[in-house]
């Protein structure tokens, strides 16, 4: 009886209920009126419902017999998309199975594999995988010291255990459509690469077709399983720190920013490490497989356009991964805002609302495991291209040993993953005894973290260089490349300093768009539309910037080709990409921070915890919205670079695959211009199907919410808590939808340059026009980058400043909370919430996705 | 004392009180209280008050003597822009002062010297004088005809005249800012032409520097005063037409319709024939003076490009005219509806909004001198680049005579004022006894003369293809460009059709959207956001194939080089360009239709006419909501055309200045790629403040009507009429807000191109790459116009679909007027007219703005 009773004092209020009884002695409860009780079951979330079934008849018998279930107990209240087929991914039951022991052993033996091939490989790979094992004790280190604090009082328990089915059962769903999608797309690779014709490397290294067709298609399933695994750890760790966060909200403010910091430690230590480790492994692999550097035999500065098919996993994934937790996140969070807050004018994550628990949810599959999955792509993507140019380079030089070159990029992730552990680690628990409410500015002190990183950052960047790309040719050229990545870095930093001044209320753009909520709905989207389309001119002058310093310290780096001309010019691009992403680890553990805080604010709200805890959440909250938005910053920027590496890549694949130079992209050519306005009409329509999937799943939820309020009144009043409402229904609503509409926008990103290249290269054949297709394709993908990061600018500012502008109001500014001004402020916010959390990021990724399917698709296009 | 009596009727209102007092009998009037007449001199709006002036004396002798003012006597009730210095341009005083005896002599004189000229150059052009000089007689014609229809009751003509003040005060001080800015430019184009170098066909010819440079700016002069002219004509005839049709409506619907598109057609022919004649003039002029195609002097094939400045005068003006205008009138619109419709719940347009008179006045000034103005640069850019291109051609292919091929623009845009004269005058009033009511669809007779147009325009396209563009050395070649032209005809046919399809409430987007909105302002919003994202796609397709398919038509009609190489591709595209054109003067028709009829159906409201009367101008304002729609499609898709077309002309020019050859835009370049990065952002930038501006005048606006509602609260009383709004007061604050605010975004799109042009030539120079600044430029160019079509097809259908969602509830769907749903969608319609009256429309100037500024900028950046 003593479990029951929890239930019913966590979702049904009733401990509530009996305590303003007290106070007020207005309405008195009739227990045992038939309406109270039986209810109680009736009206458990499924999640809870399910562990609640084996006591729940105690519950009933011990309180009511029989009474009327009222006219909802036909009503499925199961998660009809997960928990009717018990799925769990094959690689899932596979490791269930094997005893731990022979697990222990066989994991002894393969790091044994890894470690005799990476000998053979480089010493540089050894250093890489010893960084990176050990990245993954301290990831072990920081997960264990996060569970082993306490989860607090059973009613916490109860509200993170629905949010962690919920969030879980959509991942395995989600995962399982995705990786269904994957192995199709794996087959139509494989059938594309046995047809194609080898390139002359290829010829002369006697790599044969179905090799390279095998290679390519193992290295993108590989991507996509990391990449799926990123996404999983990401929201594994964030379900079971978030309640731990609101326990310890109840202690220290302190020690609850420090859980939910080390919790998102773990997973972008994690993240980063496997993004890293795995191309080691595959590098390491096909370095002794395939005899690279013997005679005969594939030369180096080759071996890494092999590794392309990695990133496109990983991208492929992430862009799935974000569209479905995306709209998932956002379509939820619409929902309920719209009815709760702007028509009922109930509070945020109020447990009266019945979209609370699907939006709790969403945080978790929306923002950390589809943000995992985006930067394990970001950093895959950005090292691979960046080792293709270095290969490149170091090939046109004729530098002795070109491993310095093309293993850079690995070092400076391995950089980073220690020193992000610093970072992390700078944040202590000092003052762990702190009284409650008595907090610095959380911040303040994530900032001081990564100050400290970055200072780091510089100092092992410097190292990197002289250490890796140190060469007699060209003597002082490491100093030039450090330069560059010195570039990256502070571009980084100015990137999210810029976001910071747009999203931030302490700044003008959003208080002015504060103000103009005052005037009423129209003015404030009008001016959020403004301030975001405004927001992206700094960032481009930023880029625009960094791309020609970082080009031209490149290019007059020393390094030569044969005809003497310099050659260093985008490798130098590389490097400042590389400077950007050098704290990734870091950056991406300020991110996880956000959704970990925001669904500790909710399970303290839900569990009626007392105002002071409520505020700590709350700071913790608001940090964490700055935190997301500047690392959107960040992506944004690091994609950029990154697809300009991409697209050089390909021009030189082409390049090799036509026999002939490929390296100009003329869009004089009515045709080539043509690719450019489909390659940017394609992230306007990418962007419309994203934004139109949570607006659509969104009105099924207002829709549903609003029913449950019509036929249920009783959830609305406050001082009668005999009616809860019915949160499983919401969150099935809201999975089946999200993984309904992820499908459009992500398969028309996939095809569409697939289609384009192919009906190009056919009217390229009919007029006569060699490499037609090859050429409309680049055009396509150079537009489609260029709007989509301007799209993406402009999203996620446009959503952050609307976040944050209502907030400025909820702080009591221009009439405060339920004034006229807040409502207008709030339909900004729901405005933005697709476009700064599902059609901004996914923007990121399918930027980068366009960059890696058009390389590997490249020789459907000649 | 009966004038003064019309005014209180009128303004105050009085008639309408004392009638209600009769029938309600609640509240008995006071005179002489010292309350009610008093204050009818206080609150007549400035443009009437100007004219009660003499007599306002006698009114207030005569009901009351020195009642209180009340608190509202000191704030300023004047135009302070416009009223304290009477201001009228130079051009209007100068021919005032000229005796019109003296005038009519001269004109003939003028025409002599025309004709005498014309006949020296080529009998085409004495055709194309012919050709407009009698369709001026036919505008004369239409305007006589409308100025011959009553103005109907004196309470409309009150109405009508405050309007009419308002917008030519406006109009004055707009054209006085932008003249001045236009001189300005002027002396920095003649000191840049003094500086330049020239190019081998200068030298050759003779053409000295100063005698280019004059040349370019009087071009540039004359372009911007025909701009401003056009633009005067379109409002001059609307303020005048909208009382006249409001009249007829108390009568006819037919005769109201038709006077509506005879006012339309008065100032399309005008447009169309100023541009066609400005540059048939300047042709023929430059013609003779420079005695083209005698020895050592210019050769005809180049005379062409000594026009740009032409199109760059107009362009320069209508981006000004566009904006300022667009911001006036949606600035006036939101202000109204915010307040007037969302917080009072009063209808459009209803004499108790404060802000109606300026949201009448910026129906003119924004709609109708804005668009007038925009078609005439659309047409003069087209034109001048399809004449350099021809002649681009001619000269490669060693035409014998390639007059043809250089005017054949003139022709068709000729044919085009016959073809759209016959398709006007087949709107005729066969029914004119019609009663009120009985009315036909009003959008199918208008379809009925456009389809009249069309079938012309493809009979007349092809007589004129083969006149013009026959040459023995290609014998079919004239078939191909007339299948050219057809291309370009159905293609405008097609726009038209999604535009349609988008922004009709009849379709499918439209209806999903007004269902979104019943839940809320939100799911508005986002889905109006999709909508318009999503509707760039078929446009795009549609403007890729025609591209393609024009451009092989092109290249495949005979006609070669020297080196046997086909060189029609080009000119294939610019005559498809044309064929879209050649309706131009019937769709421009259409457009000025819609602010008539809108005006009209204000002035019927504010007038209080019976129900009947409103429903006529209710279905003509909806036609003419339609109709605007339509021809923004038509707009951006023209625009889009031309700007690829003034692309290859710069391409041409820079190659011809730089004395190489010069036909590759390289975007694997990483400074191009940086150009087309700034372009596109360009775009986002000029949208984010066009729309800002509106936001923040909006407000001012909004805070000025609930300012005078609360200081006044008998305004709202409707049984008591006591208080009248200060109309004067609104009209004043938008029209000096959009003054101000024109101002950043204009010069944002004037400077940027120069600047970037700058930066990078200077780049080039110290790091060794030729041309890098006309390269920079021309990626930034091409960037633009790609993001500036698509960014304008969004804010245009996202506009127009919220318009009509709004409309389309008003019908009695979805809860009907009043309802929340309601409510959500004037909401979505706020958002949408900066979008689709401001940006959107000033976007498709800034893209041929662009254009022509790179062309005539062009030995900047060399």
């Amino acid at each position: 009886m003593k479990r029951a009773d929890i239930y019913s004092k966590c979702f049904l209020g009733k401990g509530i209920i009996r305590g303003e009884h007290v106070v007020t002695s207005e309405v008195i409860p009739q227990p045992g009126s038939g309406g109270e009780l039986p209810q109680s079951g009736e009206f458990i979330p499924f999640p809870v419902a399910r562990r609640v079934n084996s006591f729940q008849s105690v519950a009933m018998d011990d309180d009511v017999e029989g009474g009327s279930l009222g006219p909802y107990q036909e009503r499925p209240r199961t998660f009809p998309n997960m928990r009717t087929k018990p799925y769990t991914p094959l690689i899932f039951r596979l490791l269930m199975r094997i005893n731990s022991r022979v697990l222990l052993v066989l994991l002894i033996l393969g790091l044994g594999v890894l470690f005799y091939i990476g000998a053979i490989t480089s010493p540089i790979i050894v250093f890489v995988y010893a960084v990176c094992i050990v990245s993954f004790f301290v990831s072990i280190y920081l997960t264990k010291w996060v569970l082993s604090k306490d989860e607090g009082p059973p009613e916490m328990v109860q509200i993170s255990e629905a949010i962690r089915d919920g969030a879980e059962g959509f991942f395995r769903t989600q995962y399982g459509t995705i990786s269904k999608m994957a192995v199709l797309l794996g087959l139509v690779i494989l059938i594309i690469y046995l047809l194609r014709s080898t390139s002359p490397q290829q010829e002369s290294s006697g790599l044969g077709r179905a090799a390279t067709a095998y290679i390519t298609v193992a290295s993108f399933l590989l991507g996509a399983i990391c990449s799926g695994i990123a996404g999983y750890v990401g929201m594994w760790v964030s379900v079971r720190a978030n309640v731990r966060v609101s326990s310890a909200a109840r202690r220290s403010a302190r020690e609850a920013l420090q859980i939910a910091v080390r919790a998102g430690g773990f997973s972008a230590l994690v993240v980063v490490g496997m993004a890293v480790l795995g191309i080691a492994i595959l590098y390491s692999t096909f370095y002794v497989w395939l005899g690279v550097d013997s005679t005969g035999s594939m030369k180096i500065t080759d071996l890494p356009l092999l590794l392309v098919g990695y990133g496109f996993g990983a991208s492929f994934v992430a862009l799935f991964a974000q569209l479905g937790g995306g709209i998932y996140t956002k379509a939820a969070d619409v929902g309920a805002d719209l009815v709760g807050k702007v028509e009922q004018g109930i509070p945020e994550d109020d447990p009266r609302n019945p979209a609370v628990i699907a939006d709790l949810v969403g945080d978790n599959v929306g923002d950390c495991a589809a943000r995992g999955a985006d930067l394990f792509e970001s950093i895959a993507a950005e090292i691979i291209s960046a080792m293709i140019l270095g290969g490149t380079m170091a090939q046109r030089c004729k530098i002795e040993d070109p491993s310095g070159f093309i293993l850079f990029p690995l070092v400076v992730h391995s950089f980073d993953l220690v020193i992000s552990s610093v970072g992390i680690f700078s944040i202590r628990n000092t003052r762990g005894s702190g009284a409650i409410g008595v907090l610095e500015d959380p911040m303040a002190i994530l900032q001081n973290g990564y100050s400290v990183t970055i200072l780091l950052a510089v100092v092992t960047f410097g190292l990197s260089t002289r250490w890796m790309l140190y060469t007699e040719q060209a003597p002082s050229a490491w100093l030039n490349f450090a330069l560059c990545g010195l570039v990256g870095i502070i571009t980084a930093y100015l990137f999210v300093c810029i976001t910071k001044y747009y999203t931030d209320y302490k700044h003008e753009p959003v208080r002015t768009l504060a103000l103009a909520s005052s005037t009423g709905h129209g003015t404030n989207i009008i001016a959020g539309v403004s301030l975001g389309l405004e927001s992206t001119a700094l960032p481009v002058l930023v880029i625009s910037v960094s791309i020609v310093s970082a080009y031209w310290l490149g290019q007059t780096s020393g390094l030569v080709d044969e005809s003497g001309s310099p050659t260093g010019g985008l490798f130098g691009t590389a490097v400042a990409t590389m400077g950007m992403l050098s704290t990734a680890a870091y950056v991406l553990t300020m991110d996880m921070f956000g959704p970990i805080a925001d669904n500790a604010g909710g399970i303290v709200e839900m569990s009626q915890q007392p105002e002071s805890v409520r505020q700590i959440t709350d700071v913790l909250d608001a940090v964490g919205n700055t935190t997301k938005a500047t690392t959107k910053g960040f992506a944004i920027g690091s994609a950029a670079l990154a697809s300009f590496l991409l697209f050089s890549a390909y021009m030189d694949e082409v390049g090799s695959f036509a026999h002939v130079k490929f390296h100009q992209v003329d869009i004089a050519i009515p045709e080539v211009f043509i690719g450019g306005l489909l390659g940017s009409m394609l992230i306007f329509l990418f962007s419309a199907w994203a934004c139109a999937a949570v607006g659509r799943s969104a009105q099924e939820v207002v829709n549903e919410v609003r029913r449950q309020f019509i036929e249920r009144p009783g959830i609305m009043v406050r001082t009668d808590y005999k009616e809860k409402p019915d949160y499983g229904r919401c969150v099935s609503i809201v999975a089946s939808a999200s993984l309904r509409e992820m499908i459009k926008p992500g398969v028309l990103a996939i095809i569409s340059p697939i289609v384009v290249g192919i009906v190009f290269r056919v009217l390229g054949y009919y007029t006569g026009q060699p490499l037609l297709g090859a050429k409309v394709v680049a055009s396509m993908l150079m537009f489609a980058t260029v709007s989509g990061i301007l799209m993406a600018l402009f999203l996620n500012t446009a959503g952050g400043a609307w976040d944050n502008a209502k907030k400025y109001i909820e702080t009591g500014a221009l009439g405060g909370k339920g004034s006229e001004c807040h409502k207008a402020a709030v339909t900004g916010d729901t405005v933005g919430d697709p476009f700064k959390d599902t059609a901004g990021p996914s923007l990121h990724v399918l930027i980068k996705m366009l960059a890696t399917i058009t390389l590997v698709m490249a020789p459907v296009f000649l």
